[in-house]
């Protein structure tokens, strides 16, 4: 069995060793260099250049502003084309924009023959704006008389949807004698993917083809959305994706690689690199959509909930990008993880502001509705006098859980299994029952959330893939996927998953890490905790077809049934027996240089893939509160997932502990913060605070391994759940351990203190 | 009609602007250099060095010698992999030999941070050599007590084959009556190809695999003889091919790739890049190879070729490479072209000498017997006071012959045609009688020659091809071959097939010029005149497949039966009427992103070609000889070729173009030179006579054009035949313009002057 077994990671050496090629290793000698040059202001209009110092720097070779650049409007979220123009991403830039929507808006771009230059060069770019108000907040952009950042979303209002189950609304239904209701506001911030590898591209034309080298998750989409933006039909465009220093969903935005492509056809297609600085990457980029999130829920006095209201408003920034996918995607879980007995309504808007642009991040809306969903049965169960796993007991999700909207079933459910799990791990009852009256300035609690996550992105759109195996004359293989590893362990457990297929084992199955739209198989690329669910069934679909075409080749050989033989271990065996009969080196060298018979082996497949399934999972965590300093340290944190069949069961673990790295962040320390101007405040490392090494916990993860039986081999999402139930887990800790509520996020230390100051504790 | 039209080649803009990416423009940022150290005698055995020197230069990484490399033996010609151990190549190297064979044999090499500190340690390494007498003939080599190069061949013989056709000896043939006889030595001399961009490879280590990026013809045979030469598993080594500058059979050889793997291993994976200086490359590369052609032939008063005996030497060199099968060659040649009434009998041998080695180059063994045959033709005819014209048309080969031992046959035959294009454009018979007595210092003269080839090496050896068609999903298409490009137009002519095929038009397939072997379809290469043929198959067969699928599709999308439909011009139609249905952008975009039936449109096919067909021609041209100056000079030439349909042309007269360039050249100017230590004296293009533009006439060609059966669109050889009629024809001239018979090659002045002081003319 290749699956289930903890390999090492096929790129590990090469990732230890500096062996792995990453984009900017792989810039050509020669490259010309380009800068963006940025808005100054984060709303108003460019009215004109001055570039005659910028020009006069030696070495710069052209400049180009948002006057000079193709009439196109084009999106840059990550999604599938789609075939019908209402679902296709909002086209609301261009490649240089006129009207600035945020500080650090891409204005002009310089090129010059080195990196000195151009920086020099963009910096010497003289700009004449016309400046308005900068709108931070959605209260602000929806107000009556603010400025209007897209013409095309009138008020600067991108969506409104909403949902209501049951007969009755909310009100009518919490009109119910006896219930227990909360109405509160909760708020999340924005953050950034902060992956290691900025995002750096370079371009070059190639006959006549403009050619793209991109760390980014996502090369076929990249090509598309070149494409559009440049007005290039698909096929004269090339995108090349190498190994990739993280992504997280910032690199599932098409975020420079259109204008990089551009800039090399205005340099006679010679090759431009372009690499984003940390600074401009934390600004200008994406960052996960801040949220003000208004919960209304009612319960009875044995915890049955009856009713919610949800009305969210996410802070999109000046670009669409991903847009209202996120915040839909926020009401739906919130809809999902718990059962109203009689009514859920649910309201989301997404609206234009200043602030940096919100795009996909780790969880795509769901660590913010895991935050107010758990915040919510916190605060419910506190004033039911109820214990929170009890109350979760009651009204989480069932088995067999249909949503009402999307089909989408828990095809194997272990959600409950994993609160028991974290239940046990943590000491719930002991512990709940140790805490409960503690007195002095540091005091200790257990909380806990919860959460469901879709896997991949059917029905609501395109789920599709394609891979290609050649066998090699040693008998080994090479895997193509267009499915691409971003650190996640892709390439590992598509290897695991071909070796289980074929019967070639998984040490002889290369798989080509770089994707190429030339000539890899088509993928939409890695998001949605879609890969190893919605490209897995390509490499079983592929991998079937391989191996039957090994087995025709063998019973060419030997002379014997095809349905006599198996595969097993590199060897072509006699399937009752188990007897070897031929080395897969013998048949492969054979099949290549037969004189009588040769082919070359090889198979490819596209998995149109119609299925959905939930994963789900629970954070349980132990904090020690220093409220004099407003300090909270997780001394104890574990993730139980329900994940369905695990690949590779040390690579998932691994995975894990990256989400949680990430919620702990979510919800102690970061934060990206701007002033009155719109200007971001922290866009460095050193003020913008990541969690390091020093500042994380041991990190415990177990599993409930059930087989999902849409999986290929029984797996479901995971790649995103890990980073969502964190941050309220500490969030209904800290409330355990002082009774303090904390509505937002991050729990940094001045909360903190002014929490516990408004609380009187200290 | 995309086959038959003269396109501008694919790659055309890229090679004039300098855009076009060729290995060393490729070289990864800091890559190391590696050097090799040459023996400085020809025969011999390196028993020890002295490193002391070379180590201590600045900058040196590692320094390797005979005696540490693996204890693999190689074969290094580019021929497909045999399953049968007899038909495999000759394995008589290793990474470095301490054996010396030849003048600058690999017997050491250094890697060095750059350029200089590797080229300075390569000088400074010192040796201590055992050294005997060069053996610079193949009769020096078979001599009694001549040192053995090789311990598997005893006494230098690497093989000797003959044969015999009809049931008399050629002795006993001859003895009928009247019969005019000759009995003739000719010979050809060691030229080199002098491909403009010399051996040039880098390698480095990814994932434990080695991936070598190298200026070859043959990419997957590479691959092979790596794996051979260090002793490591195919699927661990990767060949990329990138553009190349000029092949010629020379990169038919695996020359320095298995030596570039191996130092790449030696410094952790660290890329290594190894380039091959001209001097380098004329002495220790591949050559021509030189033969001794002992012709003994036999006629009637009217004319008939009664019998023939061919003894041929051929002398290899210090290693094997292609070997014997050149001679062989030759020797079939001298069978198929002219007819015997009565025998034929050949024998053939392959001896190791010191000097530099002999291998594959345009033509393989046939110039040298159209040298041979040639000259003897017209001999005979002079002796029988005959017309060489009339002599041919009696005895060339016949329509519908067929090779007693090899059954290739004739399938499609322009040979007459040829020749009587060729009289009429020279003015054959005219001329003939006009310089038929001429008198003075300076006399003119024509002459001609015929041949015929084979195309592609079926059956003596493996001939398979596979492609793979991608659909973009702008309806455009990527074509992937195993076959390279290697300057003659092979990616183009690719492109006019694959459209023909599917009915995507040729400016909508975008060929990829780069040869992978880990992802590209298996092909042994550009060699043999074969991938027109061979691997044009593999484009019709897996076009065919392609069109099947995109036919499948539009059946679906228009609810029509797909026999019903066509593709033509990039547009389903109704295959009756022509009316388009269906544009290919529209069945491409919804192929991919449809939500009810995504299917990434791509066909891939192996054929496996058991065809085989010759191409032949003649070539006509007309000399002024100025006998004082010993100076030949062509004033007019024609190549008339028997290639079947032309797919491009204008690009099958570029590529005769080229061949009649190398073929005068080889007649009248190249030859490499040695002194009587077997060191080359003009290893260099300043001493060795490259003809240039200033000493080519006007090149003229035409074509009979006959639908080959067994060609994929009626086409056959012709990469290789224009090299090989043009010395021959020259030398026929010669003879006709003045009488004398020069019975080797070159006809430098230097030669014709003692020639024509021997026959008393000056």
């Amino acid at each position: 069995m290749a699956v289930g077994k903890s390999i090492i990671r096929v790129d590990a050496c090469e990732k230890v060793t500096g062996g792995a090629q990453y984009t900017a290793d792989l810039e050509p000698k020669g490259a010309l260099v380009a800068k963006v040059v940025r808005s100054t202001i984060a709303n108003g209009v460019v009215k004109g250049f001055d570039l005659e110092a910028a020009l006069a720097v030696p070495g710069v070779v052209k400049i180009v502003t948002c006057f000079d650049v193709p009439d196109y409007q084009f999106p840059t979220a990550g999604h599938p084309w789609s075939v019908e123009t209402a679902h296709q991403d909002i086209a609301d830039r261009k490649l240089l924009n006129t009207r600035v929507r945020v500080y650090g808006d891409d204005i002009a771009a310089v090129v010059a023959e080195d990196e000195i230059a151009a920086a020099r060069a963009a910096r010497l770019v003289m700009v004449e704006y016309e400046e308005y108000p900068p709108l931070l907040t959605p209260e602000e952009a929806l107000a009556e008389g603010a400025a209007q950042l897209h013409d095309e979303k009138p008020g600067n209002l991108i969506a409104h949807s909403g949902f209501k189950l049951g007969e009755l609304s909310y009100e009518e239904a919490a009109e119910e004698e006896g219930l227990v209701v909360i109405d509160k506001k909760y708020g999340t911030q924005s953050v950034q993917h902060c992956h290691i590898e900025t995002p750096v591209s370079f371009a070059y034309m190639e006959k006549g083809r403009i050619v793209v080298t991109t760390s980014t998750q996502i090369p076929h989409i990249v090509r598309r959305v070149i494409s559009q933006a440049l007005g290039v039909p698909m096929g004269m465009i090339r995108v090349i994706k190498p190994y990739i220093g993280g992504g997280f969903g910032n690199k599932q935005d098409v975020l420079y690689e259109p204008l990089n492509a551009y800039l090399c056809t205005l340099v006679g297609g010679r090759c431009v690199k372009m690499e984003i600085s940390r600074e401009e990457t934390l600004a200008c980029t994406r960052v996960r959509h801040a949220m003000d999130l208004h919960v209304k829920a009612a319960a009875r006095k044995d915890g049955t909930l009856v009713a919610r209201k949800l009305t969210a408003y996410s802070n999109q920034g000046g670009y669409a990008s991903h847009a209202h996918a996120i915040v839909a995607n926020t009401s739906n879980e919130f809809k999902q993880i718990y059962h109203d007995e009689k009514a859920l309504e649910a309201d989301a808007y997404t609206v234009y502001t200043n602030i940096a642009t919100g795009g996909a991040m780790r969880g795509y809306g769901i660590p913010q509705a895991a935050f107010a969903a758990e915040c919510m049965a916190d605060d419910l169960a506190l004033q039911l006098g109820m214990d929170p796993l009890e109350f979760r007991r009651r009204n989480c999700m069932q088995d067999g859980y249909e949503d009402p909207h999307t089909h989408v079933k828990f095809n194997s459910y272990g959600l409950r299994e994993c609160m028991e799990k974290g239940r046990e791990f943590i000491g719930w009852d002991e512990k709940r029952r140790e805490y409960a009256n503690q007195t002095g300035p540091v005091r200790r609690g257990i909380g806990m959330a919860i959460f469901c996550y879709k896997t991949g992105v059917y029905p609501i759109s395109l789920e599709t893939a394609s891979c290609r195996m050649v066998l090699n004359q040693d008998g080994s293989m090479q895997l193509m996927m267009g499915a691409t590893e971003i650190g996640q362990g892709a390439d590992t457990v598509f290897a695991q998953m071909a070796a289980q297929v074929t019967g070639i084992t998984e040490d002889r199955v290369n798989v080509i890490s770089t994707q190429d739209t030339d000539s890899s198989p088509f993928d939409t690329g890695a998001y949605a905790s879609r890969q190893t669910y919605v490209s897995g069934k390509a490499v079983v679909k592929t991998g079937t077809l391989f191996k039957e075409k090994i087995l025709d080749y063998a019973s060419y050989m030997l002379k014997r049934s095809m349905d006599t033989l198996d595969v097993k271990e590199n060897c072509v065996v006699e399937r009752e027996s188990g007897e070897v009969l031929l080395s897969m080196e013998e048949l492969a060298t054979t099949a290549i240089y037969s004189l009588d018979r040769s082919v070359h082996i090889t198979a490819e497949a596209t998995s149109h893939c119609k299925d959905n399934t939930f994963a789900s999972g629970a954070c349980f965590v132990e904090v020690e509160v220093d409220m004099p300093l407003g300090k909270v340290k997780v001394t104890n944190i574990i993730n139980v997932h329900d994940s369905g069949v695990l690949i590779n069961p040390k690579l998932a673990e691994a995975q894990v502990h990256g989400g949680m790295s990430m919620g702990l962040g979510y919800g102690l320390s970061e934060q990206l913060l701007f002033d009155a101007k719109g200007r971001p405040l922290n866009d460095n490392l050193l003020d913008y605070k990541l969690p390091t090494a020093m500042d994380t916990p041991d990190l415990h993860v177990e599993f409930v391994e059930i087989n999902d039986p849409t999986g290929p081999f029984g797996n479901k999402a995971l790649g995103e759940p890990p980073a969502i139930p964190v941050a309220p887990a500490i969030r209904n800790a800290v409330l355990n351990a002082t009774g303090v509520a904390v509505d937002s996020l991050p729990m940094d230390p001045q909360k903190m203190v002014a929490h516990f100051k408004a609380a009187g504790l200290i």
